[in-house]
């Protein structure tokens, strides 16, 4: 086997693109089946006197054209711009691409791969999701021998540290957002993580791999986690769930749901324990029953290792489509028969503490036929109102909105009722 | 990219080859580079007159070499005879070798390993550890941009099982691996599973892959099962831990330890939750931080689809080293400076219940320089003499083994002490 020296362009210089040049400095023979692996230009935004000894770039998409490198690195990030260009002009060359961008690939996915595809060039992209827990790989090249049903996780970490400190403190969703963004766990603007934009975009691209369908970030419903309160977390751990941003994507024969939404995940459940800034994804196929793996899911080390891993494949020379069929095939996910949404369903009421009331909700849910589980009611000192929870059996997704719309009409309500659904997993 | 089609023969038809057959059949199109794969050829014991339709080969070396198929698939089992050979006989023309044996892989992979590179074949072996679940991918390929120091888990399903059921009922080994035999979860010659040779196979060629060494299954420190007892269980989970057959491989400055034994496992700790015929491991490096993966570790479906992913695999033309490191640098691992062989340890004793025992115990222990953390002293009705168990503070093994056998000799013990160590993970 003949060892071939890789040399590396880098785009962008954040907590990763640094942790990757610091582990090819270190161990410069990390790829198994290649020589050397030297980083040989760099591109940021600010240029950097202590890599002086580096070809420096303004223009990343100038780096990706370089003959001076083997195989393009994108860490710029952002679904447009100089991110999208260079990883554009690399794929047209038949450069070798690897990324961690997740927006990118959840945007433009299936226009990269044909590029990538007709040009003979890899594009990689673990890193986008879960840190160093390949999620991607094992979707992309292990799970090949069965069809996956479901994929389902935790992939935000930032929204698991919030939910985990919420159960903690008992303190508000936006106390804990302004700590985390004090600890570096939250970004400045945490719109991306906190809307469930992030695990929008993740999820998205594990369910293209999994269904061998084209990315469709636009297709995929997401719920982030702003309108959860401490109080919907106490009363759901009184009834044996916690809160966690589940992020799912199930195929049937009624077709495909991508998801991102706050549900409530029985306590002794995997995925419930699952706690602080950790990921965790469920991997589910007739052959292969179910699959659980759970791991750092970002920081400079885990998110490096993984882009470094990436690089270690470029180099084998392997040649396979890159979501599960080629370009050409990828179409968009058949979208879910609305008549096939069911759920069961968690709904917290304030209420006026006065007689007739807790008849009006249960005679309106009878009405619209939802049937109820369990029910708790539970006088709090802290809470203005008499709270109520009630969890509900399986029914359509447009039949428990109907109720909540009803209920929202009870005069003896103190605010609008919440609906969080359960999960099924 | 051209889709090229792939002629397989399949040599062995037990429950995993069959499982094969039948995922080859229903999709054809499984593996994303290639285009159709179809069995062309087989070989087994007994001719099969229901596949009269594929070539039969009497002998498995004549399929491996048959031009009649591009990848060859060794479901047979054992590291020696008609297994070793066929595979040889493979990689010595450069065919491809899937192959589900973990024996052979852990006995003679380095030599395989050797044959393979330097004919330019594949040799893939993830069906050999874990079954669906791609624990060989993960250590292989996902984790090369870190140093992997740790990899430890439960490998074997048959003994999980038995544990989980002689904790579940009480009943004894013999009595629940009767039963599982019944079930079928347990061969009818119980051997290689409760003597942890199939999960030190296991660890052998995890140990390989993680620190790109030969595997050496003869240096594998192994201890099975048979000598638990419900007791054991029943006190052990009184000071908060389960007892599991963990399988690990760590790397040190002071060498790399690869082990199968029973061990503590707290019960808030994930592999402590693993119950019946699943199998789990966890990866620690030192970028990456901790990953968990689980899943089932075995049956026709998850492994015949882990073979398939091989396939798969081999249809990608990447090229790349069996094992961490190209074969001519495969080194023996280093073992472990015995001075550096430290763990806690839990040890039960059953005694006359007189005054004076407690205290020669505790005097023989700190004698030998051994430090308790907790003592527990529980009469139990349908055990004669007295329980007691303790669990010591980290000690050297070699004084841990000392302290036990200076108790053996104390006068009022019923039975020799039991060591079983806690598991440091």
């Amino acid at each position: 086997m003949i060892r071939k020296d890789w040399r590396i362009g880098v785009a962008g210089l954040g907590t990763v693109g640094s942790g990757l040049l610091e582990l090819i400095a270190e161990r410069p023979g990390f790829a198994p089946a290649g020589g050397a692996v030297t980083v040989t230009g760099v591109s940021a935004r600010n240029r950097r006197p202590a890599l002086s000894d580096l070809a420096w770039f303004d223009d990343a998409a100038a780096l990706a054209l370089s003959p001076s490198n083997d195989i393009f690195v994108e860490l710029i990030g952002g679904a447009e711009g100089p991110a999208r260009q260079a990883v554009e002009a690399a794929l047209s060359i038949g450069k070798p691409v690897v990324t961690a961008n997740k927006a990118l690939i959840a945007h433009h996915g299936a226009r990269l791969a044909a590029l990538a595809e007709a040009n003979g060039a890899p594009l990689l992209f673990e890193a986008a999701v879960m840190g160093g827990t390949p999620a991607v790989k094992m979707l992309r090249e292990a799970m090949v021998g069965d069809q996956v049903e479901v994929v389902a996780g935790i992939l935000n970490g930032t929204c698991n540290y919030i939910l985990s400190e919420m159960e903690a403190t008992g303190a508000s969703f936006e106390r804990i957002l302004a700590e985390a963004q004090r600890l570096g766990y939250a970004e400045a603007d945490p719109t991306m993580d906190v809307e469930g934009l992030d695990a929008g975009h993740k999820i998205t691209i594990l369910a293209a791999l999994a269904f061998g369908c084209a990315p469709t970030f636009a297709s995929a419903e997401i719920e982030g986690l702003r309108t959860i309160e401490p109080l919907d977390i106490r009363l759901a751990k009184d009834l044996g769930y916690r809160i966690k941003l589940i992020a799912s994507a199930v195929r049937s024969e009624a077709g495909v749901s991508v998801r991102v939404h706050p549900a409530l995940t029985p306590l002794d459940h995997p995925l419930a324990r699952v706690d602080g800034v950790l990921n965790a994804l469920f991997i589910e196929g007739g052959r292969i029953g179910r699959i659980f793996v759970q791991g750092p899911g970002a920081g400079a080390g885990p998110t490096a290792a993984a882009v470094a891993a990436d690089i270690a494949d470029a180099t084998t020379g392997a040649r396979r489509p890159v979501f599960q069929a080629p370009a050409p095939a990828l179409r968009a996910y058949p979208p879910l028969d609305v008549a096939h949404s069911l759920c069961r369903a968690f709904i917290r009421l304030r209420v006026l503490d006065k007689p007739g009331v807790i008849a009006s909700i249960t005679e309106t849910l009878a009405e619209t036929g939802v049937s109820i589980d369990s029910f708790l009611q539970k006088p709090i000192a802290e809470i203005t109102g008499m709270p109520i929870v009630l969890t509900t059996h399986m029914a359509r997704e447009s039949v428990l909105s109907e109720a909540v719309r009803r209920m929202s009409a009870l005069p003896s309500l103190l605010e609008p009722p919440r609906l969080i659904r359960i999960a099924r997993i």
